[in-house]
């Protein structure tokens, strides 16, 4: 049975290279900006209209008239949605059928769950969270040549509309509210955390 | 440096059970009842009246008139409290300052943040909760024989009970969340887990 791990993550946590980290560790799959790929695969959409998609907030892509009448633009956009919230339910479903793999973000938790509850797979849901402080210090330590001049207050500012844009994904496509402890098996706190040394400490969880 | 694990958990999700295992995997002391000995031990009231105010909800024995005028009645049992609390508070870092431990309730991880951010222990703060249903079921397997006809309504309950007087005394004593996650390193999910086989690997974070 495939061992699989998602890990739902606020920005600036270090969820992705804790991910990475694991997947190293554990030497088993890790796929992240794959599933974008994926999903371009399995539709005729572009690679920036489906990020645009998976990776901000439905309703400013189309606006709340759902249940009301639809005009033509609205009902072919629901529909474009759809085939795209589709195919990446079939990318990910599809990952964690193939191997032992660890999965970033996408709602990833909630897509495999039910194919943990009937024991086709081994699902493990993480979440990595971290103080806004220690976010905003990680962030301004990664900043690319272009950020240079990008400051605390800005990075702080980028950070809390990220994880706006998860949250209400993470909502609009599951019902739940993003981050509550109660829908993952274990949430880590990164404030304090050496990565390096505790990866390889977590990953003798999943062993 | 001493090790501290401490455990805050909610009622019925197995969290004194990880704590022992932990603390008889890691070969380290494990405090839970010790504390209640430990006070009265520093004070001059009876285990009765201190397992009332550290176990129940303050504002139950105190009425919430501190900031108005006060009678002689009320406050003496201020300073009861008070006086609870503090041997409280002094009891915990003791046991954190002896030996690696684990500690299991009682605020011990906002009493002993100080010390962890000082460098004086090395402090791990987890956080243990479960579905209702789990709890309830877990709860109903370990039914004494004195409790054999409560049924499952009853004990979602007193579950619930417990859950508001840990909650309001967490709150009262440090005014935050109970089981916020941001206020712990580590949040455990229990619904799903074998805590046989699964404390073994939770021990390794700690090695």
């Amino acid at each position: 049975m495939n061992r699989v791990i998602t890990i739902g993550r606020e920005f600036g946590s270090g969820g992705r290279e804790i991910g990475v980290r694991l997947a190293n560790e554990l030497g088993i799959a890790y796929y992240d900006k794959e599933i974008i790929t994926g999903i371009v695969n399995h539709t005729e959409f572009t690679e920036n209209y489906v990020k645009e998609v998976v990776e901000g907030d439905f309703t400013k892509i189309i606006p709340i008239s759902i249940g009301r009448s639809l005009d033509g633009d609205v009902d072919f956009q629901i529909q474009q949605m759809q085939s795209i919230v589709k195919a990446q339910t079939e990318v990910i479903k599809e990952m964690a059928m193939k191997s032992d793999c660890v999965i970033v973000g996408r709602c990833a938790d909630y897509i495999l769950e039910e194919a943990g509850e009937k024991g086709d797979i081994q699902l493990f849901k993480l979440f990595i969270h971290a103080s806004m402080e220690s976010r905003v210090k990680r962030c301004m330590e990664r900043r690319t040549e272009a950020e240079a001049n990008v400051t605390e207050k800005d990075m702080e500012k980028q950070i809390k509309r990220v994880d706006k844009d998860r949250a209400n994904y993470y909502t609009n496509y599951t019902l739940r509210k993003w981050g509550d402890k109660s829908n993952y098996d274990i949430c880590f706190n990164t404030t304090n955390m050496d990565l390096k040394i505790m990866v390889p400490h977590i990953a003798t969880l999943f062993c």
